[in-house]
């Protein structure tokens, strides 16, 4: 989750909303990503969304069979959705989001009958820093 | 609706599930895809991420003010949500899909507390073309 974070910092630097995703495969990283929504002018491109995309160019597969994801906030419909379909064997998170989360919150996609592929869910993993860097960022942005 | 259905035979031609989509912005399309997934080996490649990732790139902007979307298929969640964050205003589709939409069917993302912006849906556009489109791909796979 270290490397989640980081990413997450490096995002809060850019500006961006910090979360950060890393795919992990036999242990190794093969593809870590910040969001870069506002970078990018691309809604999509939550920091999980990145990191997949990296993940299935490295591998050369739209499948990321065996290969875990560690984020730090709780995946959005468009998140969560995204890493059923890249079929990720456990997905690691930090922080809970109430509000935009669809894992153990809001839709709880993973537990719908029209889900194919649901990983295996670990929250709770630096969820303090997580959500820090979360509550400090968008403070300094009401402040600023 | 018949830019969609071209982007979506052209994606059947491609050996692609036959999904297109389109953006209008005042009446003229300023982007237009179809399903890339096997292609880009990326599993988040539908035709209306692609579509809202090109327009984003054409206005320089991550929201889609005032402009719809038409796709052959009702969105999955992940695209759903895509929608939503990219502000589309008006969302108009093709064929129902019970076992992985997430509009009219699954978990009816746009009816949720936590959406914060839903466009107007019109569903049922070329209905019968779309589904027809997606049965005999699948048809044909089946018998090849």
């Amino acid at each position: 989750m270290e490397l989640a974070l980081a990413e997450a910092r490096a995002a809060a630097a850019r500006g961006e909303t910090p979360v950060g995703a890393v795919v992990l495969r036999d242990g190794a990283a093969i593809a870590q990503a910040g969001n870069r929504t506002r970078e990018l002018s691309d809604p999509t491109a939550h920091a999980e969304m990145l990191a997949i995309r990296m993940a299935c160019d490295a591998m050369g597969s739209e499948r990321l069979v065996g290969c875990d994801l560690w984020v730090t906030l709780e995946p959005c419909p468009m998140c969560a959705a995204a890493i059923s379909f890249a079929r990720i064997r456990r997905l690691y998170y930090g922080a809970d989001d109430p509000k935009g989360g669809a894992v153990t919150s809001g839709v709880r996609l993973y537990g719908q009958p029209t889900c194919h592929h649901a990983p295996e869910v670990y929250p709770g993993f630096a969820e303090r820093e997580s959500a820090e860097l979360l509550r400090s960022f968008f403070r300094e942005r009401r402040e600023g």
